[in-house]
C-alpha cells in the first residue's frame, strides 16, 4: 500500500492564520472562542459560507488533476451537530465523499480535535488546554463520535479510512512545543491541570477505539492511529492478530527539525531527513504502514528568516518584510526539500501534504512571505512541488 | 495588441446559479433583493465572508500558471461604499491589483452593474429592471464611479483598462432573450417602462465616459466599450482622433448562437462560428481592436440536453438526469469547440474567459450536469481548455 494524498485543512476544523477573515472583529484564537464572541447569526453566517465556498466539488477535480489519490478530512469532534454552540458538519463530509466517489478519490477521515483538548494547540480547538484525556465522559464522546462515523461511512466506495485522533501530544513534544506559552489559554482556569497524555493512555484508547470501529468498518478500510509525536514508541504495539490494517500516522515538519536543533541549510536539512525521517520510517514500517499525515515544504530558509519553530506574527514573530530571495532560489530550495521528504515517505506507505489551500495572503498582510509552502495549490502553480500535470 | 484572460466573475458582483449558498434562506434571485431580505448582520458576514475567500492571491497564482495575462474583474455600481444597503468593496479591488502585480497579470475593471438596471439580467444586479438610461441622475452616478475609478488606478502598472459598462443591451438581444419573461421582476412596479437601452443612447454615453475617465488614465490604458449586443454597429463611432486605445468588447457564448437557430452539433457550433464570430470580428477589427471579454465552453451538445439558450433550472428547465456522454466524447466536443472560438477570437484582439471558478455543484445539485464548463479551473483540470501547463 502506498498513497499519494493531500489534507483538506482548515476547511471544517478552524485555524486562524489559514483565514483570518472568519476571526474578524473578534480576539478568539482558536474555534473554541469564534462562536462565544459572535452573535448566533453572524456566526452561523461566517461558518456557513465558509463552508460553502473554501472546498467545493471544483478542489476535488483539481487535486485529481494533480495526481493525487487520496484526501484527509480533519473533522471536529462536533460533526453530528450534538455539541452546541457549534455547528455539525455532516452534511458537507456528505457532499465530500460524493465528490470523492465521482472523481476517483479517496477519504481519509480525520478526527481533529477533543472536547477539552489533546494537544493545546490552536488547530485542536482550544488553545493552551489539554484536558480530554482526564474527562473519562468526554473520552467516551469521542468514540462515540468514530463509532457514528464507521457508521455511516463504513462501507462507502470512498472511504480510504478512519484517523481516530489527529495529534495527542505526548510528554517531549509538549515540552518543544512549549504549548503553554506558545499557545496561551484565553481562560486560565479552563487550562488548569493541562499537560501531556501519557503513551499509557493512548495505547488504551487506540485499542478501545479499533473494537469500536472495526465493528462497523470492513477490514480492507484502514484504521490509522497518530504516533503521538513519539515514532519508535510502537513497536510492541497491536501485534495481536486481531488488529487489520492498522496504519501509522506521523507529522513531520522542518520547522520542527529546526527546533530540534537543525540548521537552516538546504544539506541540513538534508541531512536531517535522512538521519531521522528516513530511518525511523523504514524501522517502523516493519510493524505497520507508516504513513506520513502532514508534511510540507515550509522551512526557514526560504522564508529568508528564522521563524524560531514556524512561529508567525500571531505568535508575535516579525517574519520577513520584503522577499529575500529570487523565484529562481526559492524555487531551487523547495524542489531539494520536496524530493528529500518524498524520499522518506517512500520508506514508508506514502503521505498527505500539509494543506491543499490556505487563504494566507503574503501580499497584503505583513509577516507571512514564504507561508505560502504551506499551501500544495500554489506550491504546483510555483513549480516547488512536482506533479503529474 | 492580443490579450489572454479571464473574468473573475461572482466575486464582487453575485450571480445566484454561481454560489447559491449565498441566497439561501432567502427567495432573492438577484443581489438587489439580497440584503433586503437578509438583517444587516448577516448580509454583512456572508459578503465579506464571500469576498475573502472566493477570490484570493492563490487564485492569482492559479491563473498566471495556466498561462493568463490578464483578470477582467466586474465591479458593481456600489464598489465605493455609497449606496446603501449594499457594502463597497473598493479595498478588494485594491488587493487585487497588488496581487496582480506581483505576479505579473494586468486587470481589466470592468463596470457589470447600473443603478436601475442596465439589462435586466440577473447578473445585472436586479432582474427584469431595465431603467437606468432613462434616469440622468444615475447615468451620471455611472461617471461618477468611472471617474473615482480612473483616478485610483489610472496609473497603476497593474492596470490593462477601464470598461465603462458590461452588456448594455439593446432591441434585438432584449427580444431574443425576452428578458421580461425570462427574468421576471420581483418588484413588477420597478420594471414598469424598462426596455431596451437605444444605439444613440449608448454612443452618447461612451463619448461621455471616455472624455470623463481619460482625464485620468494615461494613453497607454485601454478605455474598453461593450458592443450592446450589435458588434457591426460601431463602423462610424469614435471616428476622431481624440479617441485612443478603445477597444469593442464583444460577449459571444454558444447558447445564444442555439438561441439564434444554431444546431446543436459539433459542425453547427463549427459553422456558426466560422460565419459569425469569426467574420464579424475580422470586419470589426478594421475599426476597434476587438476583444471577446465573455465566452466560455459550455453548449447544449455536451450538456446532453437542450438548455433553451442556456436556461438552467433556476428557470425552471430541467437538465440533464444523469452523464449521457463519456468523459472521452465530453473532451472531444470541448476541445473542438475550444479551438475554434479561440480561433476566431484570433481574428481580433483576444479573450476574457467566462469564468474562472463557479461553486456550481454539479454531483450533489440536480439539474447541472454539464455547467462546469463555465468554470476555466474545472476546464483546464479536465483538460477540456488547452493551458500552458
Amino acid at each position: 500500500m502506498k498513497v499519494k494524498g493531500v489534507n483538506l485543512g482548515n476547511w471544517l476544523v478552524l485555524e486562524k492564520w489559514m483565514s483570518p477573515a472568519l476571526f474578524e472583529g473578534t480576539t478568539a484564537e482558536d474555534e473554541y472562542h469564534l462562536p462565544r464572541q459572535l452573535s448566533r447569526e453572524v456566526y452561523e453566517a461566517r461558518i456557513k459560507i465558509h463552508r460553502s465556498e473554501y472546498i467545493t466539488e471544483r478542489d476535488f477535480v483539481s487535486i485529481k488533476a494533480m495526481g493525487m489519490e487520496a484526501v484527509r478530512i480533519p473533522v471536529p469532534y462536533f460533526i453530528f451537530g450534538d455539541r452546541e454552540p457549534f455547528i455539525g458538519c455532516i452534511q458537507e463530509l456528505d457532499k465530500a465523499f460524493n465528490w470523492a466517489e465521482k472523481y476517483g478519490l479517496e477519504v481519509l477521515i480525520d478526527l481533529h480535535t477533543a472536547p477539552m483538548g489533546q494537544n493545546g494547540f490552536d488547530n485542536g480547538g482550544i488553545c493552551g488546554v489539554c484536558r480530554w484525556s482526564q474527562c473519562p465522559e468526554e473520552v467516551e464522546f469521542v468514540l462515540s463520535v468514530l463509532e457514528r462515523l464507521a457508521k455511516r461511512y463504513g462501507t462507502r466506495k470512498g472511504l480510504w479510512g478512519i484517523e481516530v485522533l489527529n495529534e495527542p501530544i505526548t510528554e517531549h513534544a509538549w515540552k518543544l512545543m512549549d504549548v503553554p506559552n506558545r499557545y496561551p489559554a484565553a481562560e486560565p482556569e479552563m487550562a488548569e491541570g493541562s499537560g501531556p497524555n501519557s503513551l499509557e493512555f493512548l495505547r488504551d484508547f487506540y485499542c478501545r477505539a479499533y473494537d469500536r470501529i472495526r465493528t462497523y468498518l470492513p477490514e480492507e478500510k484502514y484504521v490509522v492511529i497518530h504516533d503521538g509525536f513519539e515514532l519508535l514508541a510502537w513497536k510492541d504495539f497491536m501485534r495481536e492478530e486481531k488488529y487489520v490494517n492498522v496504519v501509522l500516522d506521523t507529522h513531520q515538519y522542518l520547522m520542527m527539525a529546526e527546533a530540534e536543533g537543525c540548521a537552516q541549510e538546504l544539506d541540513a536539512y538534508r541531512d536531517y531527513i535522512e538521519a531521522h525521517y528516513k530511518k525511523d520510517i523504514r524501522e517502523m514500517q516493519q510493524y505497520f504502514p507508516v504513513i506520513c499525515g502532514e508534511w510540507c515544504l515550509f522551512n526557514s530558509l526560504a522564508c529568508g528568516c528564522d521563524t524560531k519553530g514556524g512561529q508567525s506574527v500571531l505568535n508575535g514573530v516579525e517574519g520577513s518584510s520584503g522577499e529575500r530571495l529570487d523565484a529562481e532560489e526559492k524555487k531551487r530550495i523547495y524542489r531539494a526539500v520536496a524530493e528529500a521528504q518524498m524520499d522518506a515517505w517512500n520508506q514508508g506507505s506514502g503521505y498527505f501534504y500539509w494543506s491543499y489551500k490556505l487563504l494566507t495572503d503574503t501580499v497584503n498582510d505583513k509577516g507571512w512571505i514564504g507561508w505560502d509552502s504551506w499551501d500544495l495549490g500554489r506550491c504546483a502553480d510555483f513549480g516547488w512541488f512536482p506533479t503529474e500535470r
